[in-house]
Order: structure tokens, then sequence, then C-alpha cells
């Protein structure tokens, strides 16, 4: 099913090749920046997170009672680090545009016309929760998941677009993977990365070892290389459909996926085709165990982040077509629930499964835009706003012997939380620098001693640079409204936000609704958000479409 | 936490009291009618069931596998019968306006703010059904599930609301109660009825040996009998809300909670009073123990009916106030669970759970008309509509030993086949009547043998007299065009039914349905619809509010 050692042979092939004109501009370019690569990869560190204001009101209320459970939680650790002599090994599994309730475990699998048995047994060894949110677009969740902060706090606003340049996760972010790398993880990431291609910003200039990926999604390049007005894929004549000139060159055609070490300018391995793209999610589901498998037996733990395929284009691997729902996402689905049982039986085969956290989630909601092949979700919104259905995503953790099975806390949790549990769990929370706000909470506590434990109950959901709601417990406060009035929902009453309710519900929490924005806006002002090179203008392609209007 | 004790005081109260105005009309009446009873209760037999078209088109495509699946069921069934010298019990548990993603099992509980932890435990240790289908609402489902029958069959179309007399469960229906007691059951009907008060249509007069029972939800009569404006139920001044004079002498108002056996006259047990209706659900629960007690250790098998309380008026046992959401419908629900539970709990107490099918289900999708209160589904729709949140429920059967545990088929199945299956594990499938279309299907085979094995993969949706929608495999088919055509959705790809697409899903299936609602008006034709004395006419009561309009 694998066409890993394929790709293997592609690497020397392309090397090999007297054509090079798939080694596009990157590479040239990297070439030009690998001398400065050593200063760039050490950010400044200090010793203490600098939280946003809504926490440190928290902190003041619970701060002793979470120091207790922090107390607990080490103990935890403790005895695992005892047991394994070493620290945990941690992953993170980002799916790309799985609506909330698309699994079997959150009312979807059958419902939906598929099944995604490996995904509900983990659910059910594992830790469900409820009330998770990503960002509302896979550029900016892969932002916060890497760097444990908001993505309009580094003017990273929204999805990388082809025909976007100088822009992504700027170096001087850090980055999960560096962090842990400086706890001595060996650290590997694959897949879609989609965190910009330009000096600085690529993964293994980002803190991985290692790093085999793609920018974006791979059919971007695959059109652009030129698809045939016959072409195949999957379930749609996509050269009927899809097939377009692109413009040239643009800035992230790197030609094919990546492949590199740190210190190292990244190589082609294999060219972008439609088939490859069938069965990618299978791909990085190999280069991830091949990771796992060389780094099980090291005296030193590892970090693996396996960036999933794209659930809202066609291509799918051949052996998940057969799906009753007949969709690609159906087929996606069942693929990736393949994929993600695999990682977890091999940590269970080389006995590292109880050193080992795995975290699984989607980057955002469905994208209806390719109905009914992009994913769905019964709550209202999708991928691109802060409807619930946009940014409630399925998510779970899974540690057997130390995340206690069955679990399905509602506390609410949010992306950015997952760098820094990680990093607390690799014992390096305090290098974490406090020279800019730091949004995602340690929720070590939850995971380990239970429901109950986040230590947050707010969110600030921003879209592009809007903040466009206020999360605050029960209630959603919509700071962008859409008739003359600001709206509010109590997500209990109302998970599909259908009955926005000011006076019932908010009237009360309004002045705390207020100083809590007041207080969130004073901390930006403390710590500016930084403004990137070249703003995110959405198909701002240099050719003017109606040129006499 | 029960008022069991107290009810039974009121009983002789009432009887002794001087004060006699709280017995209805229906009393008087009922003493009229009683010599015509044992006539009533004799409905024509005959010995094969007469199933609508679609069935018969199926039967003739599965009927081998079918028979071979009947042996494999009846061989269970003998073996269980062998070990407890009799029949198998059943219960069936009807919850009231409890929307498809309301338990946690569904994605609701928690999220929605209370927990269902009880009903969440019988769906691990039963078969939670993904696609179950009401009736659009409370009377039409409680027809269904008597009869077998689509309630537009015996043209009972509607809710009964307080106003409408000479409507209701016709007497020559034949109902689950009367089948059971030519089986040899012990019957049972506790809760809300809601099928009648007229002349044969109470639960004594259609088959039940016992019963408690109310028409409707009593906080009608409670207001009826003059709320104060001061009057406080639950978490609303009902009284300032709801405070109406009421016509008088409307036809369901039985002053009070009935109670009877069979070939007497009802007698009232308890007035209506908004303290009474707030533990209405445990009260209920208690009546159904009692009888299960009762009749456990007897060598005649038991059938019991727990028709629980609405979950959209104000009102919960005190117990149960206290839940997240703070809304009534959260305490209704932790109640109901909480209620389910102890049923379930006595069961296994007196060693006959193995010999005890108990179905839960909903009466049908939640009623905004009292949102917050009232429930809630994340799919399109509502309670009096057969858009999916009208009519998809949800629902699960439990029967440790027989029905394999944690099973969540995808299968679709209705109200009107808890009919046939109970009859069909009864024994008494032959004694069905064939001079009438019985819609309910033998699902044992899909119950005892698992998922896959439903008998049934289409549903006429009607809504009153109206055939709405016409549902196929993946397919629902609108025959009641939103716009200028009918429409089309694939709920696979669209539960929640925002994309209709006729051109995508619907022109090479058109042929097909159109055949199917050929032959289902063909056996109308040869089996008319009954026409009721008085057509349901909501609010239809003697005054024009616009007199001069």
């Amino acid at each position: 099913m694998s066409i890993h050692s394929t790709r293997r042979c592609m690497v020397t092939q392309v090397q090999a090749a007297p054509v090079r004109t798939r080694l596009s501009g990157i590479l040239a370019k990297s070439a030009l920046w690998l001398g400065l690569l050593p200063l760039a990869l050490t950010p400044s560190f200090s010793h203490a997170i600098q939280p946003d204001a809504e926490y440190l009101v928290r902190e003041k209320q619970f701060g002793d009672q979470w120091s207790a459970e922090d107390k607990q939680v080490q103990k935890k650790l403790t005895a695992l680090e005892e047991k394994f002599g070493k620290k945990p090994n941690i992953i993170f599994i980002l799916a790309d545009d799985i609506g909330y309730t698309e699994l079997g475990s959150y009312g979807g699998g059958k419902v939906r016309g598929f099944a995604t048995p490996r995904l509900d047994e983990m659910a059910d060894e594992g830790m469900r929760f409820l009330q998770f949110y990503s960002e509302p677009s896979c550029t900016p969740t892969r932002a916060a998941l890497m760097s444990g902060r908001h993505p309009v706090r580094m003017g990273l606003l929204g999805v990388l677009f082809p025909g976007t340049s100088g822009m992504g996760l700027a170096d001087e972010e850090l980055t999960v993977a560096e962090l842990l790398s400086g706890a001595g993880y060996h650290t590997g990431m694959f897949g879609k990365w989609h965190l910009g291609n330009d000096q600085g910003m690529t993964p293994i200039e980002q803190g991985f070892d290692e790093a085999i990926w793609h920018e974006g999604n791979a059919p971007w390049w695959s059109l652009y290389h030129g698809v045939k007005g016959s072409d195949n894929a999957g379930y749609v004549n996509i050269g009927a459909l899809f097939w377009a000139p692109g413009p040239d060159n643009f800035s992230y055609d790197t030609g094919g996926i990546l492949s590199g070490k740190k210190g190292e300018a990244p190589k082609v391995v294999e060219p972008f085709t439609l088939e490859g793209y069938d069965t990618m999610d299978s791909d990085v589901a190999d280069d991830v165990i091949d990771f796992v498998e060389r780094h099980a037996d090291s005296d030193r733990p590892f970090f693996a982040y396996f960036a999933g395929k794209g659930n809202h284009f066609w291509g799918a691997h051949p052996d998940f077509m057969n799906q009753p729902a007949g969709t690609n996402n159906s087929a996606q689905m069942a693929e990736h629930d393949h994929n993600v049982g695999r990682v977890l039986d091999k940590l269970e085969g080389l006995g590292i499964a109880d050193n080992t956290l795995v975290v699984w989630m989607s980057d955002n909601g469905p994208m209806y835009a390719m109905h009914p092949h992009g994913g769905y979700s019964l709550l209202r919104g999708e991928k691109g706003d802060t409807w619930e259905g946009g940014v409630r995503v399925p998510a779970m953790v899974w540690w057997p012997g130390m995340i206690e099975a069955g679990q399905e806390p509602v506390d609410i949790i949010q992306v950015t939380d997952m760098f820094t549990t990680a990093a607390a769990i690799a014992g390096v929370k305090s290098d974490i620098p406090s020279d800019r706000v730091t949004d995602g909470v340690d929720q070590r506590a939850l995971f380990l001693l239970g429901e109950g434990k986040s230590r947050r109950d707010y969110i600030f959901h921003y879209n592009k640079e809007k903040l466009e709601a206020v999360r605050k417990d029960q209630l959603k406060f919509r700071t962008k409204p859409e008739k003359h009035h600001h709206n509010c929902y109590n997500l209990h009453h109302d998970p599909d936000e259908r009955y926005p309710d000011l006076a019932r519900y908010c009237l009360w929490a309004g002045p705390g609704f207020g100083k809590m924005i007041q207080d969130h806006k004073a901390m930006i002002e403390k710590f500016p958000h930084r403004v990137q090179n070249v703003y995110q203008r959405e198909f701002d392609y240099p050719f003017d479409p109606n040129p006499n209007q």
C-alpha cells in the first residue's frame, strides 16, 4: 500500500537527472541563505511565560489549586521518567478539514456513510474533547500549534495561497520543535506544512531535525504542472473541472515534495502528480512510522508531527474508495482513520505507547466549497469563520497508563494549548520567552488528572485580523454583529448558534466581556502584533478579470 | 423522592371527598359505555399481515435470506423460552420531545449542559440506532407505536389539543397491548397516553389490564384550573407568562390523573397541580417499577408501556434542577435518565433483565416554541415537521444476553416496527389482521442478529394528511417542494438537509420514487384511510381574534 520505496527511488533519480527544471525558486533561494541558519534558529529565551490577561485573572482565582495539581502531575511524570529513563515521546497528528460531527464517536461515521473504527477506538482508550477549538483555517491553526500563539500576533492571518510570498511562520517565532529540540528530543515533521517556503520558514529551519513536507495541498501544483482535460482523479474528471494554466513560477511551487535535514538544503523527493496525491496520507503515515521506528530505542525521546492530507481535494488511496457515501471525503476519512491506527499499533508494537502522548485534532471545520466531497459538520459555519462549525473540532489525546481511558471532558481547550502542554511535559516550559504573549495554556492537569481541570474557560476567536467572538464559559459574545447590535449565544442551550439573545444571556455578562476585551487589548498594546512583509490578499493575482470596468 | 405514597393517599381522599367537581365529563361518559366494552375490545383477527407495497418489493428480493434469518432468530427465542418457561417481557419507554443529538451517546449530554449517564450506559449495553424514525409529533407517534400503522391510515393526523373531541385511537385499531394480552401477557400503561379520552380510546379499553395515565400534558389542565399570577414552576414565573382562563369543560379535562383496570371505570387518583407535574416522570417510573415487581415472578410475561413526561413544559423534580445549562429541559433530561436507570436496575435486581426487551425512544424532535427549555437537535427541523430534526430520534433497545452490547446500526427503522416486532417476539405476529395495512416491519433479525439486518430501507414520511417525503436508502425525496420543484437530499452527504440537489441525487432515482409512491397509493386505494369523526383543527376555538377583517 505504500509508495514509500518508490519515493526513495525518486530522490536519486531527481538528483541524478539532467533535467532540473522541477527544482524551483526555493531551492536556489535556500542555497543563498543557508549561511544564516545557525543564527536564525536561535530564539531569545527567557524564563517566565507571558500569558494573556484573562489567564492572569484565572490564575489569581485558582493559583493555589493549580499548584497543588501541578505537584500531582509532576509526580506522575517523574514516575514515568524513572520507568523509561527519558522524557515522554510526543506525537501531534493534525487532520485536515474534519468537521466536529464527522467521527463515529462524535455522531458521524456511519451516519455520514463511512466508518472511523480506529479513531473511535482511540477515543475509547483516551480522552475525547467536546469543546476543543482550532483557529478558523489551515495556516493559522498550524501557526498556533507550532508557536502556542494566536496567529494574529504574528501577522499570519489566513490561508497561504499559491501566489503569496514573503509570508509564513516568521523565523523569530519559537516553535514547539525548537523547544523540544532544546530538551534533547529527536524532532521530525511529515506532511502538509503550509507555513511558508521563504527563508527561515521551512520545518527544517523551524526546529525539526528532519522533515518530508509539502506546502499547502499538492493539487495546486499538479494543476499548475498541467492537468489534461481527460485526467480523472477519484470520482471526478478533474481535468474537465479544474484545468487552468496557473500563474508562472508562483512563490511556493517547490516542484514536488521536499525532504531535508536541519542545516541542509531541501531536496525534491517526488514530483507532484494527482496519483501521488491519492496516496499522500498513507505515505505521510509511512514517514511517521519510519521516524518512530528509528528513534524508539534511542536514549532521547522523539517529537513527531504528522500533518495529514487535505480532506477537501479529490484523491484518496484506492483501497478506501468504496465507502457507502461514495464521496471522496468518505474515502479520505476511512484512509486517515486507518493510518492513525497504524501509528498507534506501531507504538504498541514497539512497547512505547505508555511513554508516548499522541494528540489528534482537526485543523478547522469542513470546506463546503467542495460539498459533498469536502467534509461536514452539523454545527453552524465552516472553515474560515468563527461560528462553532468553523472552529470547534474533533480532538483527542491518547497515552495508555497516563491518560485515563474513556474520558469525554467538556472543558474548553484550544490548539495553542498543545504547544505549552508539550513544553511542560518535556520540562522546558520555563524556556518559553516572556517577550511575547503565549496564548497556549498548560493543560497537563486536564490530561493527567481528568475532566474539569482545564485552565482555560475563555477563548479570543480571531478571524484574520478581526476579533470576531469572545468565549467565556457557556457564553459566546460576537463582536462582529450580524445586525445592528452585538449578539450573544449560550452554547449549552444552542450549540448551533441559531438563537442569539443579547438580552437573555449577555446583558449581565456584557460588562464582563467588555472588561475581558479591554484587558486583552491592553496586553496587545504592551506586546504588539508582528506585521508580516506581505499582507494576506486572497487571490490577489496580477491580472484583472474585468479590465474595462 | 417519590410521591407515590402521597398519590395512593389521594385516591382515598378523592374518592371519599364530598367535592367531586374535579371528576369531569369523561367519568360520567365512561359509566354510560362500560356495557359496550367487551365487544369493543374484540378486534377482528385474521392470519396474514398486510404490509405496504414497498415491503413486498423487498420481500421478493430478500425473502429467502429473511427466512434463513428467521430460523436463527427463532432458535434464540426458543432457547430463552426454555430457560425462563415463558415468553420474554417487553417494556416500551417513550420519552417526549428529546432531540436526536441530546443524549451523551448522540453527541449531546455535557455538550448541552447536562448528563445522561444511565441512557449512555443503556446504549453501551445494547443497540443504539442512528436512523430511527418517529412520526412528526406526539399523538401520531403514540398511535403508530400502539397500532403499527402510520397514523394517517386511521385519520389520526396531529397532536390532540385540549378542545378537540371525538378524535383519538379508534377502538377498531388493534393495539400491541391487545395482541400481547392475547398471548397471555400482563399489560400495564403508565404516563402520557394522549390518544383520546372518548369511548373506546383509553388505555384500559385499548388492551391494557391496568393503567395510570393522563391525556396530553398536565399543565394544560393546571392552567385551566386557574394558575395564579404569582405561581412559579421551575425556573419560570408560569403565572405571569401563562395564565389564561381556558375554555370551559373542554373535552379532555379529566380533572386529574386517571387510574383504572380493564373493564372498570377510570378514577381520578390525583388532581392536576404544577407541583405534581414537577415529579411526574419520577412518579410514572414508580408506577412502572411497581408493575414490574408485581409481575416479575408470574408464570406469564408482562408488557409495560412507560410514557415519560413532556420535555417541553416547565417543571422537573427538584433533585435534578441544578444542571449546568440551567434550563428546565436539562433538569428533565437528567431526571428521565435517572428514571430509566431505575427501571433497568430493577430488572437486573429481580434477575429478569435477560428475559426482558426494553425499547427506549423519543416520540419526535424538540419543540423550539419553548427554547431554551424545550430540547434541541443539531438536525434541521423540529417537532411537527418531517425534516430530520422532527423525525430522526434517539432510540435504543436493551436485552442483556440477547442483544449484543455496543451496537450502533445505521439501519433505517421506524416506530411502527416496534409493534410488529413485539408481536413477533410474543409469538402472535400471525394474529395481526390483514384487513388493513400494517406498516410496522418485524425487526427481530436486526435486534438479535445485528447490524445490516433491518427489513426496511424506506419510509413514507407523513405530516398530518400529507405525504411530505419518501425515504429510500440514503436518499430523501421531498414531495412538498420548498420552491417550484421537488427536492432531493442525500442524508449521508447532508444529514442536516442543507443542500437539496435534485439533479445530483434524484434524476436517476426519480422514477424509482415515482413508482414507490404510485404503489403506495394503490395500496391506500385498496385499504382506504379511516376518517375520524372530528378532523384535527389546530386552535379552532370558537372565537375570532379579528372579527372585523
